[in-house]
């Protein structure tokens, strides 16, 4: 299903002008969103980091995103087929513009968004991952941003995938950890949770910023500071966080096996509460989901 | 005028799946092809450069891009406006997706091209430039393509436009010289002329390539190696080019004038005959115009 223009279209197709730049230049930016009983998880923090990225790249922004996450977030609750859950990318470009790189003088911005469907054996599923040759520029501020500029993640994760690994570590260019191919990566040694912060070239995660106050929430301190490999393989657990899978263990990096620890279960068990009283509904209420990912 | 599944289309709209990863994640690659005399210029090395950066990212292609081009090539030539002059852009996306970021099976890739009017006058200008604080991330294999990823560049461009400059300069996240925002760059020193190696993080130009033969045709020494910027503030000359603009002189880098030399001019007029041999026209024979920029 696809919402486009104030109204929502079977058939998956879409017109846009042949010069939109999101689809030349990748002038555009996206969010993804979870939907649980027909309602968006965390809605007003994915509008704020979409305008807040908008207003760094200067283009204009409304508030078709929000209307097109709520009219998707509508058919999920009357959909039998998605049972009130689902994954929704709302895209927004700047627009047509003429040839060249030079911003539009007066930009009018194409705004689309898709819903696919999204079950609970998504999330809380562990990884195993590969350290990936590239890695994610910090000197830019995309490196912040969900931007539309996917290939480099696109191509560490093909490349992990075909190593038999689930997906990449991204380190960036001073050899820090940065990031997962779509997600924020977390080590817990002892009482303290760390997480790169914003200028390792991180994105400011929606998830991340619920875990970070969980984790305070049951006793550990939390930290933003830079992470190396050697301490993410070190960790009593490590996990990387994003909207739609949530929690997912680090099993492994580059075959060496990462420590487990309890208090994953305990976040996962935060997070899964989080949702609940958000969205108000439990999609891992049912006993055999709960018992088969936490 | 619009190239798209086989055919020419006037109005500008383009209708394609709205999961077409190009559009969505960037997933895809484009080619500039100047076109002079109804010709493209130099047209098989912009489509062994498509075919080897698709080769790299593991994206089939075909011969779409060849058709496209000579189709609106053939358009330049019969349309009284153009007058047989134009800028070609062809773009090749990885096609529909199902969500997220592992490829398709099976990608059907999107090609579609326009055409824009090219003058003379766009040619042989001079750039001031002002160096940008976004870096390019030799690491990825990006920075050695013509991917759909270019808000970095658009970034640094606008930046430099506000402070009054013509153009950005991008450095490598080592701090050495990569690229503007749309060009290779060049520095003559005595009978040196240096540019920097494709690992640095340089996209291989076709203009760059052209311009290295012709200045070994001049008794110029040619070596790729990095470039510093003090190395090309204290150039005796320095340009950039690309495949619409050929090559502009670098006047000044953050105000600081750079010297000019003539054999600079002798480059230019190589480049020129180059493009009268390949393309059967000289778009600079008009004297006034010669004068201008030559």
């Amino acid at each position: 299903m696809l919402w486009h223009d104030g109204a929502l279209h079977e058939g998956g197709m879409l017109t846009l002008a042949a010069g939109d730049r999101g689809l030349l230049l990748a002038d555009g930016l996206f969010e993804t969103v979870l939907i649980v009983g027909g309602r968006p998880w965390r809605l007003m923090e994915h509008l704020t980091r979409l305008r807040n990225s908008a207003d760094a790249i200067g283009m204009p922004i409304d508030t078709r995103p929000e209307e097109a996450i709520l009219a998707l977030a509508a058919h999920a609750a009357a959909s039998a087929d998605l049972g009130g859950l689902g994954a929704v990318r709302v895209t927004v470009t700047r627009g047509a513009g003429p040839r060249g790189l030079r911003l539009p003088p007066n930009p009018s911005p194409c705004v689309f968004a898709t819903i696919a469907p999204w079950q609970p054996v998504m999330a809380f599923r562990p990884l195993r991952l590969q350290l990936a040759a590239i890695r994610r520029n910090e000197f830019s501020p995309l490196s912040r941003m969900k931007s539309l500029s996917y290939l480099d993640n696109i191509l560490a994760l093909e490349d992990a995938v075909r190593q038999g690994c689930d997906d990449a570590l991204l380190l960036n260019t001073r050899g820090t950890v940065a990031a997962t191919s779509a997600g924020n990566v977390f080590a817990l040694r002892a009482d303290l949770l760390v997480t790169p912060p914003i200028e390792d070239g991180v994105l400011p995660g929606i998830t991340r910023q619920v875990v970070l106050a969980a984790a305070a929430g049951i006793g550990l301190s939390v930290r933003e500071q830079s992470l190396t490999i050697a301490e993410l393989k070190a960790a009593d657990a490590a996990f990387a966080t994003n909207s739609l899978r949530l929690i997912c263990p680090i099993a492994s990096l580059d075959g060496e096996e990462i420590s487990r620890d309890t208090r994953l279960v305990t976040l996962m068990e935060a997070l899964r509460a989080e949702i609940h009283a958000d969205c108000g509904a439990d999609p891992f209420a049912e006993p055999s989901r709960a018992s088969q990912f936490l």
